[in-house]
């Protein structure tokens, strides 16, 4: 699962300007060989493509959802009131606030429609990517090996001493 | 237009537990004779719900929208994506950080939906039903009047000395 | 109504340093095709100029005011305390704070004078813009239309993917 | 000055809500045998009394003003932008944001117009009291004294230990 | 899978004092016929059994950890670090900084080892366990099914109009 | 006053970095023909140096204090706490937190001694310098004829047109 | 070292209603047979005693300082002016900042003047208290053996499960 | 002690990108001529390094611990959770948060478990080496007497006025 056929993750964001961060989540899936497909949907500016998205991705494959959005971050929310799919969320780093009004936005969901919230920007972004696989992985010997070969590899990329 | 036929106002919010800080609302239409009608729509729990009123508002006949909605506040943005109407946020406060989700989530909607935002809590939904006055009265003569009879009534109401 | 004789909003600012920030309000105006009359007035250093816009407001033919300020940003509420026209509010950006200090000062209004707030900075000023004429247009059907094909082509202007 | 004929400090607020904590730059001057005017001047309900009262400080006699206001607190720095005595604000605590938006709202004054700033709350009124009398002190020689007797008897009512 | 053997789902909290808050993930859990183990780990007064328990977790049969932690809540983060399962995260409402400082510590992970981190408190809380059934359900139908029926109850629940 | 002899305002600094921010109360100052000594007091790294200014400022002959300081901005505060001079306290902004530390250090006093506090950074210094000489007016005819025409031709100079 | 003579820790504090919260460092000193001495000393209304007791401190035969200080708290760090000794700040919580204020004015000092800052609270105090200790055990063997002991307890006193 | 065998201060840190800002604390113990040791220590990418060095700080001879970290910064709270020893603990600026994230993750450690805190950033680091210093030397009079040395010419070093 997660290597032919419907790609498992999908990652969305709110626009073209979102890329740059939520570039991460692509590139982390890449290295962890798990397929994806990135789409722009803009909660704001098409709404119809929101719904539809949402409503269709578990028919259409889906296993996960990645949404990167900034400021008033509604995407993540909004797919997870749509989908019983797994939904995580990316800040985007935005102008005035760093990204406080993008992290808010989407982690304080009321109670009955879960958004697992990742941290502000390109971290945030590389760790969805991370946490999506995990999820993944959970019925996905083969991914959880890689992950974990993965997570050996980071470990012992660690210098002992700062230069 | 306000006092007969469809009401042209419509005060939405996320919850039954908004409706004692939305009550402001409608307590100072009622004192503006400005017709309104209440409805709960839920962004996250009733997404189909909040289409179905956005997309038709419009028609409906509905001329300003007022919508309150607390933590990651999603309503008042959601409801701007699918009408043309006015769209006025409250944000609701919150338990946890006071409303400073619901204000950042309301109030940082990128260029292109916009959503005129109130104070946090009671103060916020008194002046949204003021400022759905005033706007109506943009073309409502009679209305005009009696919102400048309120607003003088208000500044006469102030006492000159503490006490 | 907006296309001729006395322009049917104001945008006002507290400095020519805002104008960078508010020109994005006019630019929206220009694209829907709303006349506007942008003047500079100040609350702090031009008082007297402040109460005679605010005062005159409504007899000089106005129908909206869009101000935009920044830091302790009094000139939307005093705008507001003084005309039952509504006022839009658009915090600017500013220096140590980002514009939180303008967002708070401009969106926390007592109960019974209302500021409708945008986002901080540029992004709230177009939306000053926009939401200016979703109120001009509650009465002006041929403005509701351009509003309406402006957001239709917002809509197809969304890319499928990012690149 | 100061104890006879027109009182040198008058003490505004935004609301008759604001007077239990402004009462205490009220007892302050008392205690330092200063004379004081309390009076209630709203900056958003009677903006007219406020330039009436702004214009007027300083022909009325009065040497220094004391403004206490919450939320959206333009009280203080209106007062300033219409008299050149100085200004002393006081945020009162707000029922969200606590305060922090009455702070901001009256220290975050553009370059040209100042307002001296105490801390949110009661500490903040009384010590804006202390700080009139100190100004007022610079040219009167018994309340300079007053001011330090008063001073010499905070100290020596600290205890050693806690109890 | 989740409904005999070994539960599919950990619930652990650093300190009693957490139970009120995480045991709206266990109700949620229960609503949803998915079973759980809860236990205190405490990062800081109990690090060895954090060690063990998050060295051991996938052993031992665990699917998903949901980690609640308040203040500097370092117990989902190094949970995550130790384990390649799926962690959630959930900020419990601290004392002085109302959950802000749990929020911070718990989603803004570097980039490498993620929590999915939910809002503050008891929604966040419920949201957690949602999110674990969510994510047990992408290799589950029939807990698909199960947790598609919670979400048209929960919309099904939402009043019509305020009362 | 403060034309001749002893300087009648005392413009204090934590260190030479914070020179550029409050030259500008200095430039203000000059500009109101009021004369002034500038001097670096560290608060930390010369506390003797502290006392010693504090305790002698009244004596030397100063009438005004104006203190710049940054971060955990103790300056102000502690020339408060011994002088009855008035006290006006300047948040100079600050790497990390840009000055939101240092306002809070300097206006969040105690009951009993008060600092007067302007905005963060250039336009607090400024202000300072205006606030300082509006002191000393309150005695000084000729100074607060010199205020009165600075603000006449502030006001003066704010142009009509944004351009 | 610490047990008999001099007690070896002195517990400060700006004031009496401080006492609820700094109690806890005494309590936890007690616990650890750590001697000290209690003491109120206001930075801002007993400035002298300040200087006299941070001059002296060492001299006194004090090795480790704890000083508890709410709002602007410059108690902590005015002491580590005059002194060389370690200091360890605890930033009480205030009535309208919830102890932000006083953390900032606590953690922020400039290069050259460390204060050890612990958490907003009890919490803080208590550990500051613990911190105190485990700086005088690098020298006494004795006090390390306590340290851990009551380390070993508490990590037995975590129970398995909530209950 | 500190001058010769095992040093006496570990300074560790996150990742290689903490040491531009490390490095402060590791000059700051060169001038006062206490050795230490620095090494990268990922509490999130190493946790067994993280491990062993905390459980084997006290018998590899370290006396005091400084360790600095950024974002949701674990290692310092987590460092003091597995050894008696004094852990001090450096905020590294962030990108998003500028270090406020950091900074409390760090601070607000639950009772039971102390980490004496800095400021954040290049000062923070600084200042943890002068604490560690001043720790060490309550039992070193030699380094007692370099340590105030130190003060005193950091006391000289500052100008009578600024240029």
């Amino acid at each position: 699962m997660g290597e032919a056929g419907t790609p498992p993750v999908a990652i969305i964001m709110g626009s073209q300007s979102d890329w740059p961060t939520m570039q991460r989540a692509a590139a982390m899936l890449d290295k962890l060989n798990v397929a994806y497909d990135a789409r722009i949907v803009s909660a704001h500016r098409t709404p119809d493509r929101l719904v539809e998205f949402a409503r269709g991705a578990a028919d259409e494959g889906f296993k996960v959802v990645i949404a990167g959005a900034g400021g008033a971050a509604h995407l993540p929310g909004m797919v997870a009131s749509m989908t019983h799919l797994p939904v995580l969320g990316v800040p985007v780093q935005s102008k005035a606030l760093s990204g406080q009004d993008s992290l808010l936005s989407i982690v304080q969901m009321p109670a009955g429609i879960p958004v697992g919230t990742l941290a502000i920007g390109e971290a945030g972004a590389a760790n969805a990517g991370l946490l999506a696989a995990a999820i993944l992985a959970t019925s996905d010997e083969a991914l959880a090996e890689r992950l974990q070969a993965f997570r050996a590899e980071q470990t012992a990329s660690v210098a002992e001493r700062p230069s």
